[in-house]
C-alpha cells in the first residue's frame, strides 16, 4: 500500500548482455521491487524485446502499481544507441542491430520510454544519487569488461551528439599499441580495464611459472582481475609489477581526463574498482607525484561508487525526474 | 561618432609573451579601434600590469570611449589562472606568479575586469562570433608552440574547476613517449603542436641532409613547421613521411577528442592550421579509415578559425555579453 501511495515513480531497466534487471525507482532515487530475466543467446533482438514488455507488464499487475503513477521507462543498454529517435544502431554485446526498441516498449506498455547508454545511465545515477551528488562536474569510469564513460557538467549529463559520445575507455594513451575490441589500438581500455589485466596476467603466469599467480587462480577457480592483486598481498613480485603497471595506467588515464575536465571528482566502479582504497590510495599517490595532471591544480576526488549495480537502473529511471 | 553611439562595448585584451594587443568591441563581435604595447623581458609583473592599465586609460582617451558606456574588460591570459579570485597563478611565458591583475585592473581603470585562459578565449570568440557559431558544442585546438584547447557545451564555454580543464593538449597519446613541456611524457602536444614537427622535422634534416628539406628551410630563413609540407610538395620523400606522420598524430588526437565529445564540430587554429585544406583533407581521410572514431557514428566537422588573431580578443571581451 505503501506503494501506491507514491506519487512519483519510474520504472529503471538495466539492459545487459545475459540479463535484464529492473525495478520502481521513487524520484529520491530509492529502488523499490525489482524484477529480471536472462536474456537468452540466440533470441532474436524481437523476442527479447517483447519477453521484456510482458516482464514489466506482470510487474506493474503483479505489485499493484497504476499506470497513472508511473512517468515512464528509461532504458540503460550497452552499445551504439540514436537518442533523438530510441533506436539501438548496433550492440556488440546484445548482437541488435537498428532495433527501435523505444516505440515498441512504449506500443507495448502504454508508457513513455526514454533510452539511453549503460553507462552513461550508471553515472546519472550516482551524480543524481550516489557517490557523486555533492558535485557539480564529475567523470565516471567503469573498470570492467570494457571501460565505460559517463560525464557530468553542471549537473547534467553529456551525452554528445544523438548520445555517441562519452566513449572514454576509447581514447588512445599509447599509440600503436595493444589491439582494442573498438579497432584502434592502445585505447585506455585496451590497458585498464579487467579484461587487459586479465590479459597482462595470463601473459606473466606464462613467462614465470614460479610466481604466486597459478596459485592464486587456481583457489579463485579462475583467472581474473583479482589475481594480480591477490598474489601481490601474498608477496608475490610478479603480482606486484601487474599491479605497479595496472596503477600506473590507470592513473595516466584518469589524468588525461582531470587536464580535459578538470572535474571535482572521478567516480570508479565496476570489478577492479572493488579492490577499494588497496588500489586508490595508490593511484592517488602516482597522480599526487605528477607535475601538471594533480599536483598544483584543484585536486579531484578519486572515489569508487555507492549505488553499485542499482546506479543503472537508477539512473534510467531519473531520466523522468528532471 | 559612430562609436559613441554604441551602447554596448566590452574591452577584449588578448596578452602574449611577447605583446599585448586589445580593442573595444562590440556586441556583434565586431573589432573597433585596436592598441597593443610590447612585453619587455625583465620587466616585473606589476610594471606590465601598470604599464597595461595606462595604455588602456590612455586608449578610452584617444578615441572618445564613455566608460559609462564599456561594461567591461575582458583579459585573456597564457598560463594557469584562477577564475575565481582573478589571479594568474602562474604563466610560464609571461614568467607570471600570483599575481591579482584583476583587482589591479579594476582598480586601475574603474571598470569591472575578467580574466580568462587565452586558450578558452579564442574557444570562446570562435563560439560566439566565428567558425563554430553554428554549432552548440564543439572543440578547439590552437596549434601553435603548444597545443591550447577549448571546450563548447550547449554554446557555454567549460572551463572545469577554477577556470583549469580544457588542457586539450596535455593529454598522453604516447605513454612513456616524447618528454611534453608540462612534466608529462607522451602528451598530443608533443607530437602535434608546431613545435613538435619542428623537432622532428630538425631530426629528419640530419639523418637525411641529401633531402631537400634543408634547401626549403634556407629559402624560409629558418626551420619551422611549413619546412615539412613545403619539402612535401615539392616531392621530396622525407618531407612526406614527416607530414604522414603529423596527419597521423592530428587526427588520432582528433578522434580521441571525437569519442570523449562526440561534438558537432572541431576548430582547428594556430600556425600549422595555415595549410588550410592541404592537412585537413588529409586529417579527415584518415578519420574516415577508422571504424570508430569516426565512421559509423555523426560526423565531426573539422573546420579552421574564422577569426584569426582576433579570436581572443574578441572572446575575453565576449564574457560581458553573456
Amino acid at each position: 500500500m505503501v506503494i501506491i501511495m507514491e506519487k512519483k515513480l519510474a520504472i529503471g531497466v538495466d539492459i545487459g548482455g545475459t540479463s535484464i534487471k529492473g525495478a520502481a525507482i521513487t524520484s529520491e532515487g530509492k529502488v523499490l521491487d525489482v524484477f529480471s530475466m536472462p536474456v537468452i543467446k540466440g533470441d532474436s533482438q524481437e523476442k527479447v524485446v517483447n519477453d521484456l514488455i510482458k516482464v514489466i507488464n506482470d510487474y506493474l499487475k503483479e505489485h499493484q502499481y497504476d499506470k497513472d503513477n508511473i512517468l515512464g521507462i528509461g532504458l540503460g543498454i550497452p552499445g551504439s544507441i540514436d537518442t533523438s529517435i530510441g533506436v539501438v544502431t548496433y550492440s556488440n554485446n546484445l548482437c541488435w542491430n537498428e532495433l527501435p526498441i523505444q516505440e515498441m516498449v512504449e506500443k507495448g506498455t502504454g508508457l513513455p520510454v526514454r533510452i539511453i547508454n549503460d553507462a552513461n545511465a550508471a553515472t546519472y545515477g550516482e551524480a543524481k544519487f550516489g557517490a557523486g551528488k555533492k558535485y557539480k562536474n564529475l567523470i565516471m569510469l567503469t573498470l570492467g569488461t570494457g571501460i565505460g564513460g559517463g560525464i557530468i557538467i553542471n549537473g547534467e549529463l553529456y551525452e554528445g551528439n544523438l548520445g555517441k559520445g562519452a566513449e572514454l575507455g576509447h581514447v588512445i594513451m599509447k599509440l600503436d599499441g595493444e589491439q582494442c575490441s573498438c579497432g584502434r589500438k592502445g585505447c585506455f581500455e585496451a590497458y585498464a580495464s579487467a579484461t587487459a589485466l586479465i590479459r597482462d596476467t595470463k601473459k606473466m603466469m606464462e613467462l614465470h611459472p614460479e610466481s604466486k599467480l597459478g596459485e592464486v587462480a587456481r583457489k579463485l577457480g579462475k583467472i581474473d582481475a583479482r589475481v594480480a592483486f591477490e598474489a601481490e598481498r601474498l608477496g608475490d613480485e610478479c603480482g606486484h609489477i601487474l599491479v605497479e603497471n595496472y596503477v600506473k595506467y590507470l592513473s595516466e588515464g584518469l589524468m588525461n581526463y582531470f587536464n580535459i575536465f578538470r572535474p571535482e571528482a572521478v567516480v570508479l566502479s565496476g570489478g577492479v574498482a572493488n579492490e577499494g582504497e588497496y588500489l586508490l590510495s595508490r593511484v592517488r599517490e602516482y597522480c599526487e607525484r605528477e607535475h601538471y595532471g594533480y599536483g598544483g591544480t584543484p585536486k579531484v576526488d578519486i572515489i569508487t561508487s555507492e549505488l553499485g549495480y542499482d546506479s543503472g537502473k537508477i539512473g534510467a529511471a531519473a531520466l523522468f525526474f528532471k
